[in-house]
């Protein structure tokens, strides 16, 4: 599946009250721990692209990443499926070792066939993401991101992994 | 999880009678299609490990095999996790390639803590596979074998895909 994604440094509370504004339906508030793997063979870092590990309660996600396909956003082919607790263990069997870990509180808005999220990440601060599926969801999202103010300036390419890997490196 | 086993080429029909006399209590009867991949780094056949992926019905399981532990058995180290079908292409996405197929009909019986699996393996013929988790189960294995009129050199150590492996470069 293909993921447009776009994604801004905000404050949370004016992002908040403009989302109900506009109509945004608020879905959920949940805790998201990621861990990010190294691959054994190649180096996910240089080739921009990632494999993760997602706990939403008791549940877990495996993720791939692909090369991101766009200068603007953030969008990138993505394959994430449902697995279980025990897929720690397989990776590590696997070769595969554990770089980060990115915690956050994330809460779920839905905009028509769009995605929003207000996301409080450990270590990085507050980030609005609006996620869509197709590259005609890309003029939509751009339309809201002016509906709320937020200018084309303050976006960010980077995932939060690389952005706390830079923040690490300073 | 450990995962003893012994494994032996067999008749189904006088193996079924005996079983139903021992009193082993018939679970069920499924389709089950793996396939086995090839690791992007290393290969599997000479490290003796193993990583499949198995439909049942319309249920997925990802298994990692570890090397074999014991000279009489098949005992190894055994992850298995339930996943989603989209594991295909994550997998093909991380660089690993679908070696070969294994599809049997596995009828499925339980005697105490034990499994016990008569599988009809297509292009290979029918086998017994004796399933515990602890190195303890390995004797009341040897006796269920006894119990059956199956001699002990009639095990094999080799997985189906060593089988049909071994069979391909005849």
């Amino acid at each position: 599946m293909l993921e447009v994604e776009i994604k801004a440094k905000v404050e949370i509370e004016p992002i908040e009250k403009r989302l109900g504004e506009l109509g945004a339906k608020f879905i959920n508030r949940t805790h998201q721990k990621d861990v990010y793997f190294r691959h054994p063979c190649h180096d996910f870092k240089k080739t921009d692209e990632a494999l993760r590990v997602r706990k939403v309660k008791d549940e877990y996600f495996l993720t791939y990443k692909g090369v991101k396909l766009d200068p603007e956003t953030k969008t990138r082919k993505e394959i994430q499926i449902r697995v279980e607790k025990g897929i720690f263990n397989l990776l590590k069997n696997l070769g595969f070792s554990p770089v980060r870990e990115v915690e956050k509180w994330r809460s779920f808005y839905r905009w028509k066939d769009l995605k929003i999220y207000l996301d409080e990440v450990k270590g990085l601060g507050n980030f609005l993401e609006l996620e869509g599926t197709s590259w005609e969801d890309k003029e939509k999202m751009f339309g809201i991101l002016q509906k709320l103010g937020i200018e084309k300036r303050k976006l960010t390419r980077k995932s939060y992994l690389e952005l706390l890997e830079s923040q690490a490196e300073k």
